[in-house]
């Protein structure tokens, strides 16, 4: 009931808008023109899953295209303790101290659970938050880790149509989000504490080996000495893991946001990695095959919310994944048999 | 040309075979009686993708479901030159005088191209092959590694229905398979040399953390105080990274063919694990979870290799894949459209 409420009322507002006679070509121009008012109505309108707010979001991403080239896009991650917003905080300044405008978006895989969200309460990062030259932008609600990765993936897109060169995106190490991260930034950035045998626990099998950079966070006080320590080990642990493909070789440092120290070194890494990719290609190439990735994802995703929206095709994939468990039918027979009957009477049979 | 005569060879060999009478029950029932012919001509059977072998596959898969339970399925990987061959060969023998039944199936990823195989050459495993507990069986040849890995998955069913009660899964860890053997296997096997600088680099990144235990090979003369020594830096190294789900602590040990050592070790690292995820459920967990994640592969596998088998879709695809290379369209409105032109007059209308 509220759902069919919420939804009603989604509706009238984009009729409302469509009666403002505001069209993708007008937020657009909006956009482009710093209006940033304009920005945050555009990313809430590609959060919305409504077929009739994707058919504009969907015209409105087609005019920014072709404004994402010069932008870097930067991950940041690690476990909640770890001080991801005061080093976001520290680092936002710095780089728009350097001339940079910066984006911060955030992806939280609480958020789809508890609609709550990593950057909801703004005043975490409250002088980055004034600064005319950061738009920070709490993480969408969605009820799927794919929809919030789609929405925050638009959003990037729209941050730099907007004018935005640096793209921070930020989630926590603890679930699935880090693979939707690493899959839409050009560097990816691993927060971590020293000494953190019962922090690690926290972090996921593989994320490590995703990281371009560590940085280990809290080298303040009593804590310098076991930070550099920590950083030591790290560094000759990433050195027996093979390389990445780009041939970088991930860095490890550490940084305090208590004495602003670490973050020059972090420009410097980034100046040096950005250099190597842009040189290469391997940036743009990177960004290709993450389209290509995206594109996969955006079909599968694509498809099963149609089965989802189907009731009895639905409850014929609950029948196939429930007999998958039970062992009673393979998962590659099932594949045919769903398939056979999605397609009855498309083109495809 | 070829490939039409070599179709319609494979379809008179499948009419053949119904003449001779027969049926998914009566292959079931060689196979179980120990019929090692007949589990080989069952592979056969699972390799090929022509929809009449498709539909015997799935109706003597579905006898083999429930046979699946008590096996151990062990992936070990490794990049050329590490000694995969003799080490699988070593353990192989040490298995079946502990009285286990062992089939040694293999992904190869250069197979997709060449139509060679890792253990094509069954020369290689001389001892095994020849002893009656043993079963031997090259990559399959198939055009994709999506390909090679249902059939090698259906294998895997194919010879514990034969009663074989521990299945290697040999792979090259150099290519994409080592995620595919990872998601058929209970446990992950890695082989590496000491100090391999060079080989290092033919290790793709994210394997290290996908592995349940390290053995460094060739620790033998010469070698073997440099392999202990590269063991330890691996431990040292693992115990910094996150630990898996199970709570498993990955292992590092030293093995030598030469010598027959190391073998005694890995048998008991298996019996700690399997120990573990038995008692915990884990590895009954894992399973489900696996044939899970292979019933949205096969989702995902069945409907592309429909859309290709139809010229008209598979170009607009192409023509999708390129717009979206060339930022003439974002990614999730591309599948949008193709999502709707795949679904015209089908039930998702």
């Amino acid at each position: 009931m509220g759902d069919h409420l919420s939804r009603n009322r989604a509706i009238g507002r984009i009729k409302k808008r469509r009666e403002r006679n505001i069209s993708p070509e007008t937020l657009y121009a909006r956009i482009r023109s710093g209006d940033r008012e304009g920005l945050s109505e555009a990313i809430t309108i590609v959060e919305r899953t409504l077929p009739e707010a994707r058919g504009f979001a969907a015209d409105l991403l087609s005019l920014c295209l072709h404004n994402t080239v010069h932008s870097r896009r930067i991950g940041i991650t690690g476990v909640p303790g770890v001080g991801k917003s005061t080093f976001i905080e520290c680092f936002g300044q710095s780089l728009i101290a350097a001339g940079h405008r910066v984006a911060v978006l955030a992806i939280d895989p609480s958020s789809t659970r508890t609609k709550g969200s990593i950057l909801g309460d703004k005043t975490r990062m409250n002088e980055l938050a004034r600064n005319p030259n950061a738009f920070i932008r709490p993480s969408a609600a969605s009820d799927t880790l794919g929809g919030v990765a789609r929405a925050t993936r638009e959003s990037i897109m729209l941050c730099e149509a907007a004018g935005f060169d640096t793209i921070i995106v930020e989630t926590v190490g603890v679930g699935q989000s880090e693979t939707s991260v690493h899959g839409m930034v050009d560097f990816f950035l691993l927060l971590m504490l020293a000494g953190a045998g019962d922090e690690l626990q926290g972090i996921k099998r593989g994320i490590m080996e995703m990281a371009d950079a560590i940085f280990i966070t809290k080298a303040d006080g009593s804590n310098e000495a076991a930070a550099k320590r920590a950083a030591n080990q790290y560094a000759a642990a990433l050195h027996l893991f093979p390389p990445s493909e780009t041939g970088w070789v991930p860095q490890v440092h550490t940084s305090s946001a208590l004495n602003k120290t670490g973050f020059d070194t972090l420009h410097n890494t980034l100046s040096e990695f950005f250099e190597l990719v842009e040189t290469s290609g391997r940036k743009a190439e990177n960004r290709i095959r993450q389209d290509l990735l995206w594109l996969d994802e955006a079909l599968r995703h694509e498809l099963l919310d149609r089965v989802e929206n189907n009731p009895a095709l639905n409850a014929e994939m609950a029948l196939v994944r429930s007999q998958v468990m039970q062992r009673q039918v393979s998962p590659f027979a099932a594949a045919a048999q769903f398939i056979n009957r999605l397609m009855q009477g498309g083109p495809l049979q």
